[in-house]
């Protein structure tokens, strides 16, 4: 049952460098009542992307920024519990930007629609929020659509651990690619290698990694699933093949930074490279195949998942740093309250 | 009838920053003897182009370097003057690499490989090797196939008024595009809104030329063919739109540096472009199509080409340098030797 508190996280100021407590004002309001159209979703799981990052800075993005004052925009996994939307029932697990606070009021549309989940699929919740969600399906279409590896060539997934690079590289392996991930630290390498079947991982925190690179790829790079930029970008563009691709699906590295982030262009040119940058968003009429495709290869055990998950909504301003620390397994969820109906 | 001395530029150091006379040595040789299977053209005109300044370093690229003690490799337009093979016969046109050098002899095959010319075409010599030859074709197919702009679409070409350049946004002008292209000078400006039909030149040496091209471009930029790369291509892709395309021909503002050449990655993501490097070569089961197309355009007034012409072949090693100076207009040639067969 509803607390009668929402607790809501609004955007005080635009971080400079690492987001800071400070850059938020957290606000105490009534739970509010949903009027005709309208439902109330409850936040059970908030979700933590790199994205979130952008969305705070006032420069030229994919969606506007966050506007000063208003409620952090996150992307969440929920539970309806009051309705005056037809749409939408008592009970019902929904997915969308729940935003940083305890519940949500949404006619549905715009920002504020809606993805009702199956109930009864035996995946846990902070799963459909990741592998199986939003996240999994921008590895989907990033690595197959944009990426379009082949079988037998060698595809390397910078941010290997992460949430969206842990999925795009076992898709990578299910159609048959040589993978090689990269991630910072000796245990996230072992989880990749021994865990998840990447052929290599490669610890760009350890010394000589560039030279574990160049010996992880003997036959060069087919294609890059690109989630960091900067150095570690760099080094793969230099072992692309001829006719590469690029699929930039972000450049975590240079979030935090002030000046624009570059990458080297010599390599596009001289390996006839094709670098694109994508939203999954572009692909929302088949999010659907997607997610089916997901679930089963989960249920059938060649997806693997795995949560860093932190508990209670007052932790998400500083947990939302442990992505930029490379502090963070798999999906980096925040869990607000526990489901109800289930 | 040939000349009894074959002068030949050998490549004696790789260039550091701008190319030195003395990074070649002249080298007289008697002219060879064609053995069975062999042909010898006599050089007619050399193509100078960005690319060779590429060739000249050591770095990786799309084909070998020139190695030190070789022929200065280049493109260029000859006539057969002695022939054991049966595919040439004394009095042909061909293009292909000639090399630095009054004579080639060739079997024909790798990189000795010639195009034979159609004879009585109404179509100067300069054209062929030019707007209707290589040059023209790295335009076609690089603005359509790579670039791959819709009618209303908004195209910006820079270095506008090189060889490339002038071609590419006039093909986009004949596709119905709105094209605005970039060059350095007042006089190159107005070539290419007076005579190519461009709509709008910015000329990149005159100050605000930042704000000249956002008014140029009030729908923003849909496809940009690059030839320089630098700050120039910083000012397009920062106003590219949504799913924009960026041909990468070339970075000439680069080659003359030591470090590597980066551009905006940022707006790749942000924007979702697609940005592909290519080389004209990949097409080359399509040159016939392009030629013939590029004639009839020609033919039919609709493309015009331009040719800045330097005489002797000794001027080649200070003639390059006019590419990187942008003190050339069109196609730039070394006119080496008249033809003797019309």
């Amino acid at each position: 049952m509803p607390s009668s508190l929402n607790r809501q996280f609004r955007l005080r100021a635009r971080p400079s460098g690492r987001i800071k407590p400070s850059d938020f004002q957290l606000v105490e309001t009534p739970v509010p009542e949903p009027a005709a159209g309208e439902a109330l979703v409850r936040t059970l799981y908030l979700s933590l992307d790199p994205t979130n990052r952008i969305w705070m800075s006032d420069v030229e993005q994919y969606m506007p920024p966050v506007a000063l004052g208003e409620v952090m925009r996150g992307g969440g996994l929920g539970e309806v519990v009051a309705s005056r939307n037809p749409a939408y029932e008592v009970g019902d697990l929904v997915t969308g930007l729940v935003g940083w606070q305890d519940f949500l009021l949404t006619d549905g549309s715009g920002m504020g629609a809606l993805t009702k989940l199956p109930k009864g699929l035996p995946i846990a919740l902070p799963s459909l929020l990741g592998g199986v969600g939003i996240t999994g399906i921008t590895a989907y279409f990033g690595l197959l659509e944009i990426g379009r590896p082949e079988p037998g060539e060698t595809v390397v997934v910078s941010a290997a651990a992460g949430a969206t690079g842990s999925v795009a590289g076992q898709i990578a392996k299910i159609r048959g690619c040589r993978v090689v991930g990269i991630a910072g630290g000796r245990s996230k390498c072992d989880w990749l290698t021994q865990e998840l079947g990447f052929d290599a991982a490669v610890d760009y925190k350890a010394p000589g990694w560039q030279q574990a690179l160049a010996a992880a790829c003997p036959s060069g790079v087919d294609v890059d699933f690109e989630n960091v930029g900067g150095e570690i970008m760099d080094e793969v563009l230099a072992r692309m093949n001829l006719n590469g691709r690029v699929a930039l699906c972000g450049m975590i590295s240079g979030y935090n930074a002030d000046e624009p982030m570059r990458g080297r262009f010599d390599a596009i040119l001289m390996k006839r490279l094709t670098v694109r940058g994508f939203i999954v968003i572009d692909f929302a009429p088949r999010f659907t195949e997607a997610a089916l495709q997901l679930a089963q290869w989960t249920l059938e055990g060649k997806l693997k998942h795995r949560e860093t998950i932190v508990d209670g909504l007052e932790n998400a301003p500083t947990a939302i740093n442990r992505l930029f620390d490379g502090d963070n397994v798999g999906k980096l969820l925040v869990k607000v309250a526990e489901p109800s109906a289930r």
